[in-house]
């Protein structure tokens, strides 16, 4: 079976969106899936934010930390506080839209700000599709992350750029690319590809993540 | 052995800064760093940012993708050109510097813009480290990444936010931390650990990534 990951547009309408609290959205896609989601989570911070652009979420979801007193108590019909410590807010928020029953989940703001909590969300990913059996997608303001794994076709534009991420897979090769991929033992050995044409071919046996910049050597954030 | 890892002040002098394309300096430390430099090799466009922010950089190395073509001319002295497709360009910069003779070298600038760069510029510092055999270090606006192996010693502050990516070790275990480290098998799961005083300690039987946070929970960036 081979599984069809389309372009992402402003048409995507996930089960839910989680709005982690690093760097807030500034590029018009994600700004679009934020505004139109159908269920709206945010991760502690990410939700005073959120009502400071002028939206209301409909959950927040953490440990209270970097939320005042005043706005605990202004908003404590939305605010979920989990006190454990073993999953991060990402991981809180994801649970508890799970427990909503969303499966589709698109997590925005959740790269930036601190580095390792960057490299920790972009792995989280993976442990979300492989261990908890979601369908993610994590949006920045220059493309987005898909996991995936086996046999994968990806909707691209010619001379997108791709890179690929491996999680485990001895063996893998993709169709459709500049450079062919192939079981990348480093994190860096797999990025600064290239689609030739208006789809690429991954196949491999294990999990992988692929990352679709959205266009090429632009920094498409709004002011 | 064990080799001791100061905390990273404005006193630091590497042989060689390099400053790469992804989000400019903004804190004060990386930003002192980058104007003292010693040697400042700037990875393509980084170049022509930062002569915009009134210096002179020694090199500029890449494939000169994003320079035009009257910058290139204006200072022609100062660049080179490497069109080889095999590395990106942080890797020609440190390619260059290590013809130069550096070994300690700071990298600024590399994380930020497109978040494949970010984690392949991450993962390359393992690269640098391991099979470079350099001395290197990644600061950010956050916090700063310095590859180790073996056994080590960490200055850090109490409560200093640490995070460990384990690269390879099958034992891995610290003393200092709130949380005990072991060996990770993911890359989040490392994430959000905190020094308990003044010192941290790792052992592990391959290497390791470890990210030191300036402050806890607050954006340094100058605006």
């Amino acid at each position: 079976m081979t599984d069809r990951y389309p372009q992402l547009t402003e048409q995507y309408a996930p089960d839910a969106v989680i709005l982690g609290d690093g760097d807030y959205p500034r590029h018009a896609l994600p700004l679009r899936i934020l505004h139109n989601a159908r269920y709206l989570c945010c991760c502690d911070g990410a939700g005073a934010a959120f009502i400071k652009q002028g939206g209301m979420p409909h959950a927040i979801v953490g440990d209270g930390d970097s939320l005042s007193p005043t706005f605990k108590q202004q908003y404590a019909s939305l605010i979920h506080l989990i006190n454990e410590q073993d999953d991060n807010d990402l991981t809180k928020a994801t649970h508890h839209c799970m427990s909503c029953g969303a499966r589709r989940i698109a997590y925005l703001g959740a790269t930036g700000k601190r580095d390792d909590h960057t490299i920790g969300n972009i792995s989280l990913l993976m442990r979300y599709y492989r261990e908890f059996g979601l369908f993610p997608v994590m949006i920045t303001d220059f493309g987005y992350f898909t996991p995936a794994s086996g046999t994968c076709r990806f909707d691209t534009f010619c001379g997108q750029q791709v890179s690929i991420f491996n999680f485990g897979c001895t063996e893998l090769r993709g169709d459709g690319f500049r450079w062919a991929p192939y079981a990348y033992s480093s994190l860096w050995q797999g990025t600064l590809n290239e689609a030739l044409g208006t789809e690429v071919q991954l196949c491999g046996n294990g999990c992988f993540l692929v990352y679709r910049a959205f266009s090429p050597l632009k920094d498409n954030r709004l002011s």
